[in-house]
């Protein structure tokens, strides 16, 4: 028996697009239909994906489309992991065919415009279509996107941040003010980029930050904690210095905070908080996730620690592509079409 | 519903262990109900590979058993990935038993003790047991796997070497002598091997060929490529030199050769060969696999060129811990239970 | 002419010793004389270190011996590499021979028998020696180091905090409450320790952190910043947590504080402390250090940067072999026996 | 005192030309005065090279100029890293001012026209001055390296399979017949070029062959290997296949040929020959090479092994940035001006 639901990728000719690919020919009822990038038209997806050439014969051999909304008709959701800016103006279109989004770009994730301008330096496309968009983070908008038109997938800092730290600040165990975020990704959260600084011969050897001093995902992360960490308005205070790791995959979060109560009483809200959830991993008090458990994987791990001085360190990891972009959208997905949330995505990490 | 078939893993603490314990768990008819490894008798899963410490809880907090014969009488198949040796000892009590059994160590799968004593130092434990065993190159042995109660699986090199090889000598379509192997494998292969050499520090930036001057897949790709490749004891003329990649898995074999017929005709054959294989893919002529293509799956790929000298140039790449140990015998047990050879192994690589 | 100061290492079969031996070998005024280790007595160096297997023939054929203060007699300074407890127990006898001595483990470096205690679980061996070592961060204790008998190497965490944070303590830059020193670093700041999580499969794609709630490294940092950065006992308060680099070599501190100056000022302090020093380099305003920079040199390269919360954030960069170890220990030597403070130190990163 | 030779680098802005840069800065009589890279004129050194922004501050703040033979009159040499087809054009203005020059591009390396136009698609800009230039493999060119005006510094796979096989061809020790060489190179050999494959996401796990059927290298093997291995034209039968390697640096030539002497024999010859020679090292028969022993040195390192087939194994090593490049062109140097040929060229592996 067929595939029963068919998806389009618009701008996948990145990582991000081949993974969903991956993703989705794992995947027992979603089927790849259409795969736009109008730079690359024409071409297969073998020729443009060496991991992908020698997969399921029809799969490797899709041509990309030009991108038009009736290359798209067929297709029940279209996933966008393109450059930001593209999806708000092509979106539109698509929600009058009918056809539901999930939008891996930053367009539709703020909600202020003025931030918008401030980190995007441009005016936005079209910002009435925001208030349409449901933010992807599956484990606090489980409703809103069973029925989601639009979701707006959350970056892939942002998701690991804001899963260890909105129950904390929720239950009111930790500080909002003074909070550090140190956080370190492996370069595929670059996407494609073919600059001097990827090439193995420059990064393998290297490590650094960037995005200083206010990267793109900051305001991403204080909106969502605000929001679902249950804060006013300008409550919170938070620094957040993301690194460049020499590996492909996987972010490790490494959070500062202070702690209003014992570290047994947060360890148990934080555990409480998860304990049902099939993708967020509390791990044993004391343990701290590394990149090897999450990475392939579409989990987050978390683990927690207090120094010797009372600072918390909560420690988050997911596979940024996954959990952190693709895998997400597939859980959002699995809720927008009705299946189980956990369809398609129970991968044990591929290891050594 | 319950999967139907109970298995057991035999010195399961190394990386081919946790490779059959990753695909068993993705695989819907097989489940591992113990797993042996006396010297960490007691630990759970979880403790000693970071990469199943998330997985589905059952799994992860299994324990670790002292080998007995008893305590794997539920198995209806148990896998060895103990070193050479042990195997040939501990087997005969699980074939009374009615157990049957994958072996993928070296034990079973030279059929001449006095070249198994050359390359092995040692006495072999148990002879007779050799002729029982059905070497399990699936391609080349489906009807015998599937009746066997003994199967000897083949080593990572000879696997690579053979595919791509025995056609192409079966067919008469290269000389057999004066062939050249340099195969170059990723590090798993030395299997979880505590030593300087293999310390990220000290293998991250080196590269190096070893095993001169006669390594001890040398007899078995001899003893494969004269009984496939349909030659007479002593025809075949082989040269084999392994190297190590610092990459933690894959192997590719680079294969010279003196062509008996033109390019074209070689390359026919080879395709005509494998046209039909799920697992064994020929790349369009003049293309050459890179380890991307099958890290992560169960595929030989194959890619043949020819050079202004006249040298046939094969290129055979595989994932040396699935196609080259845990996913061909995951095959080979598809088989011996009456399962699609293909299931719970259709992964596509992870990239990047 | 030859080489005029005979040197011997103890201890010199792991990494350190090796770029201790590295390092001398460029160097025009020391020359190693004997290496002891008395676990691989009588092999030469050449077998136990492959990077210096075909350097110059007389120290390739070097062989180890076993320690003894007699033949240690020829040489007028001795550098130890050894773990740690083992130096306090050694070194009286070589000073009582007039020998000088650089230790590089953390027998020396804190003055507080209760801190030891606590962090190392065993009583000091040597305390009364404590006091007579000088603590070897060379931009420091210039004086002291020139006249000294003894040197207590600094360990490489804390040189690369202390050397970003003791001149804005000092001039009261930044609060000494609150610093967060989020570090990174190589594994060779492990040692040569042969333990599967090190293994180049279990670690090329890892990254975690490690050694919480408090590492060895903690006591040492506080000890330093309160001494030189002029506080008074118990007025810091400091988190630090390490992580684990997937890279042999460096070491990446980002520092979090609380500025009581505008960053303009806090730079110029930072700029002036260190216009005059040949090996610590403060970048211009706004760039933050690079691995690359670093790794190969006896540089320590610092940069500054302001978050929108007001978060200073200091990044300071070594090569945790090198200014972090046996670079330091060089330029402590070469201030002891009277050459020029960057003798032999000038290399540039070794890049691509 | 002031370095004596003044020396410029066209097409400064590649790995090559940051290596010339590294191993001048340390070389006691040469000093880089001007560096020329029109795209990128105007520019600072440090802004190009990270490795080289923290050296000496003369040379980080160097500035790139457009190309002119007026920039480079004052030097005495000159360097040429460019693409082929650049330098043929550009150095008859430059020896026409008496500059000597030399060339690390293709572009006076064969003698042939004909050769040339089958590999470089492109009629040659300049012939007449190929007969002019002088062939830089050193250790068989000293003579003529000393008064050459125009090298042509050989290429780095060129270096390490000649340096091995010219002894053992000119004694007849191997068969000119039937060779293989099965090559693996570090990807700096392929310069500084900005494509998807080279990233280090793409390239990290990856290793494949290429140049296939006919790397421009092959036809610079036959004519070395000829010449100096004093055979007839055609009389050589070479297979030369490379391979990328995941790692910055190094090159590992493996090459198979048929002996026509007994092992100790052929191994004498091999030690005679290059028993003098500071930067070509026999290892002990039986030993074989490994990256990490010649990678940031300017060594050749060869070994020998005999399969039980009879095939001669013998592995060559190189760093193909230093031997390969920019270290060998420094040794042609130091004949040029009359130095000691080892001169600035005698770092030893930095390790691990």
């Amino acid at each position: 028996m067929g595939k029963s639901i068919q998806v389009g990728i618009v701008g996948a000719r990145g990582y991000t697009g081949a993974e969903c690919l991956r993703l989705l020919t794992g995947h027992p009822e979603f089927t790849v239909s259409v795969v736009c990038s109008t730079t690359i038209a024409g071409k297969t997806i073998a020729s443009v994906f060496p991991s992908l050439s020698l997969a399921d014969t029809s799969l490797a051999q899709l041509n990309f489309s030009s991108y038009s909304p009736e290359a798209l008709k067929q297709c029940q959701v279209v996933i966008f992991t393109t450059p930001h800016g593209v999806a708000a103006s092509l979106v539109p279109a698509l929600l009058e065919l009918g056809i539901r989004v999930v939008d891996l770009s930053a367009d539709f994730r703020l909600r202020d415009p003025s931030v918008w301008q401030q980190y995007y330096h441009s005016e936005h496309p079209n910002f009435a279509l925001v208030k349409q968009a449901c933010y992807g983070l599956t484990e606090y908008e489980r409703e809103k996107i069973t029925s989601a038109q639009l979701v707006a997938n959350p970056g892939c800092y942002p998701t690991a941040v804001s899963l260890a730290l909105i129950p904390l600040l929720r239950e009111q165990c930790i500080s909002a003010q003074g909070i550090i975020a140190d956080c370190k990704s492996g370069v595929s959260g670059a996407g494609r980029k073919v600059e001097e600084g990827y090439l193995l011969s420059e990064l393998r050897s290297n490590f650094f930050a960037y995005g200083l001093p206010a990267h793109r995902h900051l305001p991403e992360i204080e909106q969502g904690l605000t929001q679902y960490g249950c804060l006013e308005e300008g409550a919170l205070g938070i620094t957040f210095v993301p690194h460049l790791l020499p590996v492909p995959r996987g972010i490790l979060a490494t959070l500062y905070c202070q702690s209003k109560l014992p570290l047994q009483q947060v360890y148990q809200v934080l555990q409480a908080s998860y304990h049902h959830e099939p993708f967020v991993k509390v791990l044993p008090l004391g343990e701290l996730p590394q990149l090897v458990q999450v990475v392939g994987t579409n989990l987050c791990a978390i683990g927690l620690s207090q120094t010797p001085q009372g600072t918390l360190v909560i420690v988050s990891a997911i596979d940024n592509m996954i959990k952190g972009a693709a895998g997400q959208a597939l859980q959002n997905m699995n809720r927008m079409f009705g299946f189980e949330e956990t369809l398609g995505l129970s991968a044990i990490p591929l290891w050594p």
